[in-house]
């Protein structure tokens, strides 16, 4: 858990115990880390869900432009891994449900002196929207702060 | 570790003792999974580095067209979580150090009756062939088998 | 028509006598095959439409994640080759009027062993939304099932 | 100001007398130009505001079709390069707001025996829809006639 | 046979005397037409090959960048249908072996007021660098002239 | 002149008397920019040039990864305008003569107070590896530094 890719990665797969673990862990080496959920055929509350967690939880500052626009396409890197080559859900006939991390911090505890970067991980489900009709999908993106 | 993405992740994220658990624990509800490394300028590498260790320990069946397929997808979908939008590596002077998993078995260990599945992950550094100049990327396919 | 793309383009763009003879030669070989049509701005009805017909005429399963998945990606497939690059209808201001065509069975007649794939045709025009400011398009999609 | 690309990205950018200078200039060349406005998060929106305009002003033939299509794909084109990789405004939590212009004439002054081609270019700003979240943005498009 | 889609896709199709019989229905319906074949892992080839035939046969001006550009683009449009959403052959360690055929001529034999389009299939198969390891492929390209 | 984007595109268009004075009012108003020129079919060439020179003339720091990242970004999106859709020169055909400019600042001269950031503009002519077989082309990509 030394580096922030790593770090949304984990802490969006974990659950209960593991997920208390990697996240104290991870304040104590001085990250900054939030998680939600949100699951949508409209591919634009995605990036409004991300956006606002980050914004409420302090991890970006609002109204303030560079981080948003840091956040804006760390967040579309994660949604393109996510549709793997062609963007697009309900379009697609497709929805998805995600569990969504954003951590901030050194891109690893080695390089603090390389400043803050953001990553944004989506994880979950897509597929067809009937239950069960799906498989489970992963984006990471990262960029400097 | 009851779903094929998610085994594929943490595997390819884990060493050491927990890298020998997950797969313990893997291999008891009836995944199939190997790792390897492959790092490279030439995006066809990726693919070869995954096909080749897929055949050799068995998670395909050589000369059999239908696995080759299933696997291509699954590895394409991967690489293409890794490029985040355009596909490229080197013809884009940026480079690739990779961990590389393949899993084989069910969806979920709930969902046997659906048959066998492949998840591939790849996880690791992207950035300038300059040391440092770098940070992390994952990707994830999943093809039914 | 020995293969099953060659079959699902012909059927697509057969007509009258021509279509019988190309449907009955197909299914004395082995494959099972449907055609419809489907016009529209939104492009998750094309993916609608050819799962409805695909399911109603039994080519693929209902309720078997593996026989949509595979018809899925097909479908995907096809439609890429319908837009040429970017994805979309409506949102970039244009229709299509389509034939679409499913074919089942032998990647070819002489490839039995190697089992079961799916092959879907998109063939129609598409345009502005004005009546004769239109061109052809075409778009094959394969997959195993 | 003797090509046609170069007279309409500089015609999309001046204002005031600059404007009218470039403008004289260009007409006095051989070349036809308008240039308006659209902001949307419809992408729709876009190209029908481009072609409407050119319709009107004459700089393409209404209900003729290879007009119709030479400047769907310059607009198309220049559409891409607003969006840099994903095509998308509202799906994607992004807009815009831009200047268009349109240009007909020679490739450039020293070529008139090539034909006549278009040109348009889309220049503006995208990004966040929120006051001051955005940044400039251009997108040039060419076709032959 | 009387739009030129059509035409391009089922005389690559064809063979033998059905081929024979296309191209004289063509040919009377006021349609050129020529037929080739490209068989290789990289992209650039594939352009080449139907270029340099295009321009040997007639079918357009050589030095003409009008001709050039409209075949071009048409090429292009075909060969995105083969690749079905990422563009790349060798570096995706993938080959074709291709059919392709170019037509010019009027978009229907009832549009022939609408002046001349080309239009450009490849058809065949795209899979593994090993024998029996591919599948079928189409892709068709139009463009006013 | 007052925008980052409008100054990198005037710039990269102004040649003489014209260039000087672009210049000249930009550094009054704070920004550090510079121009090159890189012709080439090999796409890792656009990257490198723009880098090198990038680097030599000191707008961002050599070694220091933030910054080489925010380059590589801008450049990314300027060669998506420049490509329009399928990124790729010679493995397209196709081959590009450029001119680029970078430039350091603000957004625009009434947000400094929202930091520096980088814009990258393309512009020149793209086409066949013929004399005159080229049209226009451009592209502009913007990022916090």
């Amino acid at each position: 858990m030394e580096s922030i890719g790593k770090t949304a990665i984990l802490y969006a797969l974990a659950d209960g115990e593991s997920e208390t673990e990697i996240r104290a862990a991870a304040l104590k080496k001085g990250y900054a880390l939030i998680k939600g959920k949100v699951g949508s055929m409209n591919t634009e509350k995605i990036f409004a869900a991300v956006e606002t967690a980050a914004q409420r939880e302090g991890l970006i500052r609002k109204d303030y432009y560079r981080d948003t626009h840091a956040l804006y396409h760390a967040t579309l890197d994660a949604f393109v891994g996510i549709c793997r080559g062609q963007l697009g859900l309900g379009n697609m006939l497709r929805t998805v449900g995600l569990i969504f991390t954003v951590v901030r911090g050194p891109r690893t505890t080695e390089q603090v002196e390389d400043g803050e970067w953001l990553a944004v991980v989506l994880y979950g489900m897509i597929g067809a929207p009937v239950k069960g009709s799906e498989h489970e999908t992963i984006g990471l993106g990262l960029n400097h702060l």
